[in-house]
């Protein structure tokens, strides 16, 4: 039974192959990562949450052996609150990914899990497969990269990384094996392509200090606030020792922040004095000079902390003349405008923002060109295919693959949804896998994506138009024409109420019955108002009677 | 009579103090450009511009002595048509921007109109002040900054501009006549702040012929479509020079840009040897390698010729694995993702998108610090108002200004609506005027546009739910609910008209009246979906009777 190997790409939507993979062979079915997406407000307007569709999970129940995590982000664990309600699966991370996973669990009220934690190259048995866990760095702690060992042989999957030489943690990507593993042999190599339109190196974590040290010295007669993504406590504990360094309390603002920063104390992760920390509600007591407040809000997130403070709708600071806003982050591309409008308000309420283009005070979690290479270098696989990343990306981590030797013919640009079987004599397309976004809106899974999204988007683009017509024998109203998100002019309005009166006195509309009369008042209220205001609202006639 | 004059900054959205400035002294206004800013898909759903409130302008319609426009972008005159309906006063301008407006007026059916063609250093009289045109560099031909010499003292604009010592047509930025003006005394600096953020200087636009050179070689064998900014005639040119110099045949992609070459050739301005130039509909003559397509789209525009050909939507042309696409641009915040969309569906189709993180084929027209710099020493003013840039930007070029040793009360960092009164004796902030979106919705200027924009955000998040109740005598029909932007589950639909059958069968609804009636109702629903669904929807009651 010479079965291929059959990797087939869940994700959600944007980047390729990010969100959650299906390793499957024979009788077994392996899942790396199951993230989500935060959508884009312009392309799903309303909708929370986007998670993959995992359709082709539920239809192979029985074959999975397991879920195996990379690291603890959002977009790798964020869908898994969903998925272990319909899916009873043990799920295999890093201490600080299952602390983070168990503390969203609650949140969502799932009660039956099976967790365990992983440590580096621990081996999992799955069925025929077998999963290695191979240290990395990555802008959270508790990365891996996975080592996934086949009957047809070994693939690697990097999972988000980057070769930080001086980690905070002094804990490295484990090149001394991945080398190893090369040489054993690799079938197939998916690697990250987030950064591979940059060149050279990416940042030690540890330079992000040498900035963040410069900084507290120039504003040492200032409040400085800095803000970064919760989940990055290599950042969390470099902002914390720069503090402590320069006589200063820290207090953190956000409860995101809060939460995974009792986590990682918890489980080692993080190192401070007790004394070193205030409460946020309790830094009325020390001079602003010898405060240093953490907080969320890089991207400019409407309900974090940093945006709160930029409003002034922040309880327990009011950001002033004397305050120091540091940015320790990049922003993520679409969020550009969002995040200036934070620094504008910032600056409107008298605070200095030191943000990117000013100073380099955050490094990236992934892996720039020469990153990509010495890891294709180490492993020399057989086959390749670029994940993690737009199709530009892909296509550039492709070419860089091309300029390392490999063949065109070796490596593959997947899409969300296709299904790759590989075996040492070739790699090919099989039939695709359901697959798509399964939108969280609310308290409840969208069913009809399409229907509901293109609703919302032509509500925000043109309103809505609701005519009422009664046909019940004695009714005395005229039909009622109510409008919301456009303005109809009173003229127009008239135009057509009397239009419709016509129809209703000449008793053609009430011959039509109620379907066609309600396909007729479209028509004419949409047809109308294109001429007058050319708009195109969604129309809705109801007739009653 | 000491009247001091008075600045007031009437433009719109995002950037302070760029579209519509009016500057007025005793019984006489001087109007500094007139222009619009595209809406923000997110902030203002459905809207095609945004336009200056220019309330201000009709209450002093008697006192308006001329419109004087710095340079041909639609920020500075694209509200010119809808002004101009409303205001018989003349235009004063390049002959490339007048060109530019003439065709605009035209399609909006402007019939009458005065436009006076200006060259360098032209004064124009306007009442007790005048306005001198100095020619200045930028990503447009024909830009000026003014000179306003009134009673009071010399007020100096900047506009838009860069100081580039080799730009394509010869005409430099008039260093001289600013030193001279500098020398003879400024009261007052108004200078564009929008690359406040960069360091150095700005690349000058003649450099971008090396790029797109080496680009023209690299691609030998490809068809090369090269896209940006339609106003930009010099990089049109050197496209043209390019193509020519590689003997490849030119052709243009898209109406706006086949318009504005129009022009541009018509004044003069943009000279290529008639045999370059194909139409765009007889390019199936030509081999691929011997063409070179110009195209608007640079910043994904959903109609624009590259994101059609991007989807495929282009009749005259097919994208192929034979392309590359130069992206001859840089992206405005915000639109990231959308032209990361474009790039990623142009690899998809087999074409190579050389864009800004892989090689510089373009180049700002905007001053950078030491330009910044230049200027403000050239002009020595008195007093400074950072203009042209969001809050964050105006900081920092006033903080650039206190650098140069200018005193911090010198300097006043105004928002739209501001009018700032100055002398020699000092500067203040006078009553505010009327300001604020005018916005254009259909054929339609929006009047309520809190109401409106607040209904399209909120159906675009939450959807909207239309509620009909019939109380004519004889009535049949159940209560009837409608949604449209939110799925309403079946048992929770069925929830809502059993509360509401019962309101009307205890006869509560029918006592409280019509207008009682809507709003019970209105609650009654949207704390059902609330609590059900955790959406707040746009409730729209009905009652008929």
């Amino acid at each position: 039974m010479a079965k291929r190997v059959k990797i087939s790409f869940l994700g959600g939507v944007g980047e390729i192959g990010k969100n959650m993979t299906c390793i499957e062979h024979g009788e077994d079915i392996i899942i790396v990562d199951a993230g989500l997406t935060f959508p884009d407000n312009e392309e799903t307007p309303g909708i929370e949450y986007v998670i993959p569709d995992y359709t082709y999970l539920l239809n192979n129940k029985s074959k999975i052996r397991g879920i195996f995590i990379t690291h603890g982000h959002e977009d790798h664990i964020g869908a898994l609150p969903f998925l272990l309600k319909d899916l009873d699966v043990p799920v295999y991370a890093s201490p600080l990914a299952l602390g983070i996973l168990e503390s969203k669990l609650k949140e969502f009220k799932v009660e039956k899990y099976t967790l365990y934690p992983v440590e580096d190259r621990d081996v999992i048995p799955a069925g025929k497969m077998s999963v290695e866990f191979i240290r990395v760095t990555h802008s959270i702690a508790g990365s891996y990269a996975l080592a996934i060992w086949t009957p047809k042989g070994t693939i690697f999957m990097t999972g988000d990384f980057k070769i930080d030489h001086t980690p905070i943690d002094g804990k490295h990507t484990d090149l001394t094996r991945i080398a190893e593993i090369g040489e054993q042999g690799v079938l197939l190599l998916m690697a990250d392509s987030t950064n591979v339109e940059k060149p050279g190196y990416s940042m030690s974590e540890s330079n992000v200090f040498k900035a963040l040290d410069a900084q507290f010295v120039l504003n040492k007669d200032k409040r400085i606030i800095v803000a970064t993504f919760a989940s990055n406590i290599h950042r969390v504990q470099q902002i914390i020792n720069c503090a402590v360094l320069h006589d200063r309390k820290v207090a953190l603002a956000g409860r995101s922040l809060q939460k995974i920063v009792d986590i990682a104390v918890d489980l080692d992760e993080l190192h401070y004095p007790e004394e070193a920390m205030v409460d946020i509600d309790k830094i009325g007591k020390y001079d602003l000079d010898k405060l240093c407040i953490i907080c969320t809000g890089t991207q400019g997130e409407p309900m974090s902390a940093l945006t709160r403070m930029s409003e002034n709708d922040f309880p327990q600071l009011e950001i002033c003349d004397y305050d120091t806003v540091l940015m320790s982050s990049s922003a993520i591309p679409g969020n550009e405008k969002t995040i200036f409008n934070v620094i504008n308000n910032l600056n409107k309420r008298g605070a200095e923002v030191i943000y990117q283009a000013l100073s380099e005070i955050h490094s990236s979690g992934h892996a720039c060109r020469e990153e990509l290479k010495m890891m294709f270098a180490l492993l020399k696989p057989q086959y390749f295919i670029p994940v993690h990343g737009e199709y530009r990306q892909l296509k550039q981590h492709k070419e860089l693959a091309m300029e390392m030797g490999m063949g065109a013919n070796r490596i593959f640009i997947a899409e969300n949804g296709n299904s790759i079987e590989i075996d040492p004599s070739g790699i090919r397309v099989g039939c695709n896998v359901p697959c798509g976004q399964t939108l969280f809106d609310g308290k409840y899974l969208v069913e009809d994506v399409n229907g509901l999204i293109s609703d919302r988007k032509a509500l925000a683009t043109n309103g809505c138009v609701i005519c009422v017509v009664n046909f019940a024998p004695e009714a005395v109203s005229q039909p009622v024409i109510v409008a919301r998100g456009i303005t109809i002019p009173e003229e127009v309005r008239e135009e057509i109420i009397t239009e419709i009166t016509n129809e209703i006195t000449s008793g053609k509309l009430k011959e039509a019955g109620l379907e066609s009369g309600k396909s007729f008042l479209r028509k004419l209220i949409a047809k109308r108002i294109q001429k007058r205001l050319d708009k195109r609202p969604v129309i809705v006639p109801v007739i009653v009677e």
